[in-house]
């Protein structure tokens, strides 16, 4: 190394892409990179072949994989091989498999060998996609790749990039709704929020008491505070939001001078997949001129096939809508598709432009630049995971994917209806289905009946052959069935509702 | 695909870890993906070795790599190899080559063999690391890599786990900032921020005229707004933050009844890696209970290298602290490393508990759910790559990259230094060389030198041998060389000050 080290002219030892010489410091050269990198593409490919030899759920206590790890890194490098076998012996045991066929906890973050291979070949690019000019095709590529999400989708024709919309990629789906609540209080502020913040405006956010955490997190995030979050009633019901509460919530801000700056609508919660009357719901942030975020991370995935669109009904009011690719259509973590109806409004709220970013192509106002249509500065080139995918699985496979884990869900909601201990909490048209033993006749105590529901859910997390989550709906305990993963079979469901009936009646013995 | 759709008990075909049948839908086997991953590898491999015949600068205009891709995607998946072709025909052209040892723009964003091959483990196992239960060997892998770091750097025990302190993976140094702004307005609230907000209390924000865009920017988001951002005066000589000036600045926000929240210091400043003197602004922001966070996003890196250490001096004042190993220590974008003194604030400031989140192990408080450290929720393993580079490098080959990035730009400054037309504009100890044809005595129009410097960049950027990028430093147009990708060797370097010594000799003719 000490020749590389002086700025030789030899070529730096063992650098990828470097010299054949053999390598120091456990540099790899690029014949022993090929070598390495089949050893891994085998070693995933195994990995994936004997994932139900794993429990589904980690056995391993705090701390374990630490003290499995040296204290300190090493002074020398080491050869690949060390690390390679040290996955099996530290890693994998610590993981909960979250592609493994028994795997219904929260909602899927599946993904798939096409998703895969593009994220390897961005890593393999390296390039970083902040500006247009800092790698075009990053940024043009993900612009038609949401475009091509938009039309499979069905999404209206303002969020696509020849109209004045367009699609981001966003690592999450908090981020999404970080984004745009950002722009909507910008819009609500008439253009006074970049200099003067938040303060003294009382602006506030709106979403069902169904919506997720990132939404309330968001508005901490953006400074408006927990004071300015409206938890709108739902349907006891459907747990969808109640327009009319929408406005009644509106009204009494407005009354009291606040300043409602966005209604975060949900098409399938993520405690029940509940859809929110995005339809209704657009119609009052229309009337009131508040923006409307319709966030669809798990269910948007549904949309590919025309049978499901219906969820979708009402989008045309939206000024921001996002799902998440990384759930349930088949594309590794991260990937959360965003689109905005308006991106200039967007860009406007975001940019910065110190020199050092300046350049001649941003300046003539021909590119995107998606640096401003999120926080981070920096961005990978994610849109490679997305096209291999849509081009590996066609429409037709994406179809069949979402298809399979609705037939799936379907399925198993018949059993638990067929089994009069149990009952289906909510009825949901995607691939998630609540439910719980029923209380009894002679269990009048739903204290009672939840910790039962509890022992069970533990009982069958605890076979290793299955991982389910659970939520609360109307305060009472409630299990939750996620299917999603590429490997689930109807055998691994059917697996799952006998663990399932089994634990029941051992738990319900008198 | 229609036995999979129905659920059938059939494997579903061609999905990756299923049968070995003929893939339908374009979705490949498992014995497929093993070929398929083999020649992305190679292809990655040829890629690599083939760097130096590419431009470094994309030259496709814009639109050319959209009018490449068809308009929709197709309804049938296809095969992977018409996938793998289109990678040459439409991307590569549309590429600027961050890894081209001639890349010498912006800062690096390197990459290497163990950091390519520790992502692609991660995207192959696909787990989710939101929880500590959701795979604990995401979690506690990335808390030992973060402690290991801190050891390589050798960073105050505060910011260690064994101590009340911690590090964190995030995107980048935008949302390191970001987050550390959001915990200093919570410290500075004393605990009203959470529900009251930015509001009303004029939040203010310090760092210097040189510090990073995304610190206007996280002020933005945070709520506080531009109006709440001192840009505080640098010594002209150095471009250091003055302390005298933050000490007026804190004075007169406190006289005015404003809250002074964070000061953001600098090692490293993107324009010239100017180093604020983090002692003396850490024993200010002390006296004045202002949290202070050190944006050493590029410059930390160099730390790895006892003789670069003093470049750190006064870090143990902290309260966060941030480097990009993406940047110049081989781990490919992204991967901030971002630790706290006080890991229980930053939980506080950010956590949101939704019932379907609850779970045994995070209620007892044994273990760290590092969704409670950034914005997003969900969050992928990049531990692994950090793992695959920090054991693949050692200490000492860590070492010898950044000693060798250092040399390149010492023996380039040199250079310039030599040669009269030229300037170095401001002296660096890391691999950062700022420099410009100096003003001539028959030039005295300072506008007109800074043309000529202009062109001479366009000059040399248009050869597609290198790629440098500017700055302005106090006003006037200045070149930046940044070294750091793996495969930039002295001749490289070499070749770049000539191409720039025969345009100025061709720019500068009478």
């Amino acid at each position: 190394m000490a020749a590389h080290a002086q700025g030789s002219d030899q070529p730096p030892a063992g650098h990828p892409g470097g010299s054949d010489q053999p390598p120091a410091g456990g540099h790899l050269s690029t014949d022993e990179f090929r070598r390495a990198g089949h050893a891994v593409v085998d070693w995933i490919a195994d990995y994936w072949q004997s994932l139900e030899k794993h429990p589904v759920l980690a056995a391993t206590p705090p701390g374990a994989v630490t003290r499995a790890l040296p204290a300190a890194p090493p002074e020398q490098g080491e050869p690949f091989d060390a690390i390679l076998a040290d996955l099996d012996r530290v890693v994998v045991p610590g993981l909960t498999h979250w592609q493994h066929p028994g795997f219904f906890g929260y909602f899927p973050a599946n993904t798939s060998a096409p998703s895969v291979l593009g994220d390897l070949v961005s890593a393999g690019l390296g390039v970083q996609g902040m500006l247009w000019t800092t790698s075009p095709a990053c940024t043009e590529v993900e612009t038609v790749m949401l475009d091509w999400l938009a039309q499979l989708l069905d999404l209206p024709d303002r969020f696509r990039s020849h109209h004045a919309g367009g699609g981001v990629i966003q690592d999450s789906a908090s981020s999404a709704t970080l984004v745009a609540t950002l722009v909507a209080v910008h819009r609500a502020s008439g253009g006074t929020w970049r200099d003067a913040g938040t303060a003294s405006h009382g602006y506030t956010v709106y979403t069902s008491t169904q919506g997720h955490s990132s939404i309330e997190k968001a508005a901490r995030i953006a400074g408006i505070g927990e004071r300015g979050v409206r938890l709108v009633e739902v349907d006891p019901r459907t747990l969808a939001m109640r327009p009319d509460a929408l406005r009644s919530a509106l009204n009494a801000d407005l009354a009291a001078g606040r300043r409602p700056a966005i209604v975060v609508a949900t098409i399938g919660t993520t405690s029940t997949t509940a859809i929110d009357p995005v339809a209704e719901i657009g119609e009052i942030c229309a009337e009131y001129g508040v923006w409307l975020h319709v966030d669809a991370a798990y269910a948007g995935a549904a949309a590919v096939c025309p049978e499901l669109r219906w969820t979708h009904a009402g989008l045309e009011r939206a000024d921001s809508y996002c799902f998440d690719p990384h759930k349930w259509l088949l594309t590794g973590f991260d990937c959360d598709a965003f689109w905005v109806a308006d991106r200039a409004e967007l860009v406007e709220a975001l940019t910065v432009m110190p020199e050092y970013l300046r350049n001649a192509v941003t300046d003539s106002g021909a590119v995107v630049d998606y640096r401003d249509w999120q926080v981070p500065l920096g961005r990978r080139f994610r849109a490679l995971k997305l096209w291999f995918v849509l081009r590996g699985y066609g429409a037709q496979g994406l179809r069949a994917h979402v298809r399979c884990g609705v037939a799936h869900a379907s399925w198993f909601a018949e059993q638990v209806r067929a089994d009069d201990r149990f009952e289906v909490v909510t009825p949901g048209p995607f691939s998630l289905v609540c439910f719980r033993l029923r209380d009894q006749p002679n269990q009048a105590d739903a204290a009672l009946v939840d910790q039962v529901n509890e022992s069970l859910l533990d009982r069958i997390n605890a076979s290793g052959q299955v991982f389910l989550t659970h939520t609360r709906v109307d305060g009472r305990f409630t299990l939750r069935l996620a299917v999603g993963a590429p490997r689930t079979e109807r055998r691994h469901v059917a697996a799952a509702w006998e663990l399932i009936t089994d634990a029941a009646t051992d738990l319900l013995r008198p």
